[in-house]
């Protein structure tokens, strides 16, 4: 046995020899993802001050453990972020004294933000509120709603995302994807109480822009039209635009950079949109025709389904 | 930089001045997520006796053991049950003798009902393995089937719906939705030998009624016509009755608190239903035209899909 | 309150005599989750080396620190396949001492199948990063898309599946499903450069086999005509063949053991697909009949939409 594993050890580690681009053997100071994951989530106690707080925790000193902790959440960023600038092709080159002062610069430039996404935040939890007959107390939405969760994700690393931080605000939104089948890329920008219910497999892509008080459900798309181009497209506008006060209803997809949702547009469930639709339009699907058979297997009935628009 | 940090911090401390929302700072014993999710893991353990256990344990004083891990189960649901109660309004002005009896009286109902919960889940695993010919053993179930856990989840969590817990059931049940993308309100009834199947993607919606030997795909939702109502909404009946034997294929919606989907109904995939449906009915979408291009992009042919039986 | 408790204890007790299929209270050495994930995680980090590696790791000794690694996996795969193979019919019965001569046996031919492994997972991270605009860095993807994470769990359990060892792969794969939302059951055979985009909600049946540089998108299920067989069903051929250079669009279902979809086929989105598709074929729904109304109910346009072929 010990020569078989013998053998098997060098023949792993021959392979390691090969050069693959799944290896990182040369890099001593690469990003960590876990680091980056607990970075997340120290800042989204700030963002949330309080709920997910030690509980050991002492109510008369608050504004020193504050201090203390934003003080943490800076010295990780500034490390992570100094990190992950050697991955941006202006920052490559630069000396360690040159990149710590540009790491430096934009972790404050982002913990400044703190307030907005404090700001946004409390609308979406509002908005969240507000629109769900389900949800009885505000501390349910923010402990528990994967919606919220991932909403507070991107507007984090949207930030860093602006910043042109590489790295970081991408892995922070895979994350929320992670734990909530979520998946808004860090790139995508969302105005003011946006509310995401239920939430499972939404998908809302880098170019994507969506206006104020948008509701969507689970199994949305915001997607591309093609994405045939691979890296060619980097950076372009893939993605459509969602104006204020749209609600899209589960399972519909809306694509194309050119499209664009006007104004109190409502998309019903499972439309599939490659066109713009102009403000205030109701768009359903009409000609879902149902068949229905008795035990015997005999057709009964055929329903051209008129959809209802209580649905909506 | 020092100074700039202190600015940051001084700025974002003033920001939890504003009292906003999204802020838990005066609250000693408030709900701890962590908390209450490790009370789910403990109760899950009662529940699958043997199947979760710490890899030193000895058979030999089996009955001692899990007489402790009942104690402490029981020791920390009434610790959260404590804090949670001071949620509702009945509860809120009691002294804390007072609401200590009655946190005492629910937990106790709550561990009653464990055996009950057992002969549910039991009935679920075998309708999982009998359903199922992607399982080649129970264990398979029990360890990795996040259907199976969600469904688990929630008739923990149903129960203590039932007793007007504030705020633990929906955070067992969130929880279970991040981890498995399966949401089921707590508030959900549902019969025996229920069965998930895959499961990412479903939606149970809190008045959902559903009978004995149901099973669902992945991607089905049992929602609510409209939710336009809000909070004025809370409680009324709005999500659909599903009667016995009634099997729901992928990615199909049923929506609405009158809708009623007849014993023995198979509902096909991706139907969309917003009205009742009378017993042994099987329903399904006919015209799925489909269109066929060659290489050339020239159509060759076009077909009005009359979906087989066959995969029903 | 003291007898009360020791009530339902004792209850609670006596429900666990009733050897309900929920409970494990006689084996001693069954397989543990925790390790068995555990253990995943240490194949991975030998898969990707470098990218998942404690941050105390040291470049100058690594040839000696990965073979002290991949020593480790050794020890707890061989642990944990010996545990599992008292499930295998075929060597329930044998004395532990056969029993460790097989288990050593099926690990060395599992370790010696990573060069392997690497090679495909290296093929599907330059498919993600070809085919994705949205990936800035090889890094991310890495370290964060959940589509590479399943197709490697997939790619290390297939190896343990077609070896027989029970239990693990299927543990493996529901891990990687409870993280991703993507269901690969381990029993499906992947080819070279596959890649999934978003992923969340897509379902890959046990019996799927798929060919080269395939590309599906979330929510696509290739799944079962039916499964009312259920058990009896058990390696029957029930799942799809998706031919080489195939792109399979969001929310598409293909099901049936007979379905093959051939070489080149573009299947759109939301197809549903329950026949075999000739090669080079692009396959779309035709008519989704919108209906846009305006702000006074009026209906002001139906639209026939002909599916442009430009999302394709």
């Amino acid at each position: 046995m010990e020569k078989k594993i013998h053998a098997v050890v060098t023949k792993i580690l021959e392979d390691y020899k090969k050069e693959r681009s799944i290896d990182k053997l040369d890099l001593a100071n690469q990003p960590q993802k876990e680091g980056i994951i607990q970075l997340l989530h120290k800042i989204i106690r700030l963002v949330y001050p309080g709920y997910f707080r030690d509980s050991g925790y002492k109510v008369y000193n608050l504004d020193n453990d504050y201090a203390v902790q934003i003080d943490d959440a800076i010295f990780h960023m500034n490390k992570q972020v100094n990190r992950a600038l050697r991955y941006h092709a202006q920052y490559r080159d630069l000396d360690d004294g040159e990149l710590e002062k540009i790491s430096q610069k934009l972790t404050i430039s982002f913990f400044n933000q703190i307030p907005k996404i404090r700001e946004y935040v409390e609308g979406d939890l509002e908005a969240a509120y507000d629109g769900d007959p389900a949800a009885y107390f505000r501390e349910e939405i923010i402990l528990a709603y994967p919606g919220l969760f991932a909403i507070t994700v991107n507007r984090i690393a949207h930030e860093l995302f602006l910043l042109e931080v590489p790295l970081l605000p991408r892995i922070m939104t895979e994350h929320a994807h992670w734990q909530t089948g979520i998946d808004i890329h860090p790139g995508a920008t969302i105005g003011k109480n946006f509310f995401i219910d239920h939430g499972t497999g939404i998908v809302v892509g880098e170019t994507t822009v969506i206006g104020d008080n948008v509701k969507i459900y689970q199994g949305v798309t915001l997607g591309a039209l093609s994405t045939k181009g691979g890296q060619k497209l980097q950076g372009k506008r893939r993605h459509p635009t969602i104006e204020d006060d749209v609600v899209i209803y589960s399972g519909a997809s809306i694509l194309g950079g050119e499209t664009v949702i006007g104004k109190g547009s409502v998309i019903g469930s499972n439309a599939f949109i490659t066109k713009s639709i102009e403000a205030g339009t109701r768009v359903s699907i009409r000609n879902q025709e149902l068949i229905f058979k008795n035990r015997d297997s005999n057709i009964v009935r055929k329903t051209e389904l008129e959809q209802d628009d209580n649905w909506q």
